[in-house]
């Protein structure tokens, strides 16, 4: 197996139906990664560690998705200089948009690329946008799956006008 | 200088305008606390190291003020079993809402309680409740804080009445 | 039956499904408490004399959970120096955000030590933190509970690792 | 001096330029009142003992303003079954949004006639309506307040098609 | 059957369910009232008719619900004085917040007593206690129905002790 | 004077400052407009009335401005098969968001062709839109200004990149 | 078949439910369309394209439907002087809000007509208002349309008063 | 000069004062940048140019700043596989609230990397963190800048001590 590009982390095994998205993504782009669960606040001191050791491992972008005070993401950016994408998860009451804010709003010096709301599938596509200025190869990959999606459009399209 | 039983932690230290009404409060009733600066996200490790250690260092109530993407409250929930107080601060575009949300919302397991936003002093007068569990006298103090803003009140009352 | 140290008020019999998760909580800590019905609007003398005698009859924390415009908690911090946890209750149109703000947004010198929305469960570890500011044995059961929470959420990260 | 018939409560005296809008449309309409101090939290027991007396008093309309978690309109509404007019008053980070969802969000039995944020001029002319059904000379008083509003907006209508 | 004191209107006829829990309240109350359709939107002149002939008619409160752009209760309260309680409905993608603040944000002379979202029943007690200033009998009963909700709700104290 | 293609109407004179941009835009277009105030609800015939007449006048649009629960689009939208557009004037304690969902939330049949917050000038471009289907002189004269805006940019650009 | 008047389009095949409602009310009004997917983001050209040669092509009003960071209705607009109807889309944790304010919020210089979030009712019905202006026949089928709805809702309303 | 790696485009020059914090800080990183004044109204087919170009151009990462219905990251992510980082702006009466949801909720396959509300300066950390992934000197400079940060904060944190 190839050594993770991508790490995807989450802070509850809840998360997975969501964050698996981003796994398959990935998968499709033929970029490897490790999915694991690990929380801000039930384990902090794992989570710095994946955090603090990514990049000598060989991570190039680190994936991070939690709901409602979501500090996952903040967390990890804390501990590394790597891009770290948040996906602020839907859930409880306020439906995602305590998550939205408590990942974006982040201070001056620790940035986090947030997504859209549940929004794994494109934090796997940033990921591989992020990885295509290094890997052409990732580039060309991008660049036909943006073809086939057009394709795909231009079909119901051509569905739609006929009716 | 008697030990400290509340540790005053704040994000930033432009926060100190907002954060030291709760170092007042907790001097007027006669509480020894500790105020610095430790960043969730620029002192992450200090942070922890705040956390792990307080209840040893005889730390009771940790009060934690953030803005934005507050995270601190919950880092430090997450290192410590102490009853963690978090007040939200209001800044940025989000005026304090994000910061809301990013302290009370957090998930089963590591709760923090929160105070209104910018609300320092209600801070200090919870961190004073938790403590009058344990030092009557300081419950006693809590009533006659409670006795003056009364008769303040019924004093203006009257003059209102008057006019 | 032990004396009650934490009394758990709830606004409306429909609340007790959320609430209830409270008292689960206390029992597994082993924190004795008492629960009971007592609206801010439609038993106002009642949830008056609840919160006045509570610390002469023993109580040392009480949880108070209300939806909507939730005055609950706040009613009953203004006739106790004890501290005051309050649970915004998920209902009606605005899912909890009206119940969030009646209960967090307490004007200085009345503070409520608000959770999340519905965030019943961490009433009762927070009123489990602030006992254990006294009680070193609670402190020692949250060390314990913290733990076997860490183990149970490494066990499924191994899990996911292993798929 | 008359038997007041509104009485206009507020939560602080920080309150005062916005409530005393509510004093001077009752002066302009003839209608006596009475404007005091009575914070639901602070001064938790005057609050409960003005409602219960107000009508025996000879109130018929009680006007209530209060900031952030406004629960004084709440509070004296589950005492009287008098009409209880909220004011939720713009204050703190939360401008006022806190206050309106705190006043008008009551549950199922313990209505408040709640107006705009810091609409305190409503609140007297809601008040005056109230009355006006019970006395005709506010009924024609409050026509012809509004024809002259009517004439004024013309005045200043032919104005504008002048220029 | 009697004349008619409360006026219920509707903007459409899916908001029947929800106001019809006001004319059950009065009933239960024994207050005559008449219930009808008249959008302020696609019936203007029925609407206006409505709201200038309310007084002469006997009319002494009206009660108006509508949804999201929800202009009803304010296009009746311009075309009379009499007391008019707005009840923003849920429907659609705001879920009520949209007719919450098209209700209760009205500019000054026009008063628009509010009541929560989806409070019909709420509608229908303060048009009880805005008539209960006249009719001495009317107090009474809402006393009385105070009552038996306390009943009630200690009845359901007393059950959930006993567990 | 040439007769008015566009009627703009206001609720009150305080929001001329923001309104009359749309005059300034209509002058530049060389349309011709009629500028007035009307409230919905102080001056609610009148404003009927206005929507009535507007097509047998020659109006061909009706541009509407008002704040908080911002009725009069919508009032005149029910009086009118012209195209109504609404500006939602920001003002009060919700800055413009309760104007915004008054305005554009209308129900089925009625609709308001709703702009920006504060958006007076887009309400003059939208409307000289509208009229370009049908006066090919406005659609000229609305490429020319889109293209001198572009220049303006271009320019601005220029002097950026020089820096 | 007719040349269209009317265009359209939509930034997904999952938004036709919503969408082909406007297309149903302009078949009931006689009016000619052509309804297309054509997404801002997936085809930006073919996007560009049909706003480019909408006015040459005959079309007289756009319009156009998208969900989350709904940017079809402005990109539209930003290729074409012809008049621009934007229909915010409910989908995602957001319900259409964030749709909602990537419409409406358009900058000076390229307007959008907003409806309400799933209103493609009404964009179809302002898309008729708009060409009412040039096509009287529309106008008529306008009134006769509203004229319809009035006694609908009045046999309503008779069904209601006769319960 | 160098050949830019990073291209910072703004909607407008009003943006300037918030987005050249961006520039500052890739100075600072030694990275050569473009910034350049493209809006995705009033430029769009200027702004596709840019965005089609940037990646044989040499651009590596692309910076977007725009406020309100902010289009500008998403139009320049539509015709790019390069990342692309979204700076919602403070403008307007939502305050940014627009342009924070404009920016991030963009559609499966057009990702956005969105940062905090008026969050330049992080845009260009992320930037940074981006490019670190291959050039490792830049990998080291964030480092150094994080360690710089954190000794200011060290000292400013024995200033509150020594107090």
């Amino acid at each position: 197996m190839a050594k993770p590009q991508v790490l995807i982390l989450m802070g509850s095994d809840s998360d997975l139906p969501v964050m698996e998205k981003a796994a398959e993504v990935l998968q499709e782009m033929g970029v490897a990664y490790q999915m694991d669960i690990s929380s801000a606040h039930r384990l902090p001191d794992k989570t710095a560690e994946y955090a603090k050791n990514a990049r000598e491992r060989g991570i190039e972008v680190i994936i991070a998705g939690a709901g409602m005070a979501a500090h996952l993401a903040g967390v990890i950016a804390a501990h590394t200089t790597l891009p770290v994408i948040g996906v602020p998860l839907k859930s409880g009451a306020l439906a995602g948009m305590d998550a939205l804010y408590s990942t974006v709003q982040m201070p001056p010096g620790i940035p986090v690329a947030t997504v859209a709301i549940d929004g794994a599938k494109n934090a796997a596509y940033l990921a591989c946008s992020i990885l295509s200025i290094k890997y052409p190869a990732i580039a060309k990959k991008l660049e036909s799956s943006r073809a086939s999606t057009r394709k795909e459009l231009e079909k119901k399209s051509a569905q739609l006008q006929k009716r």
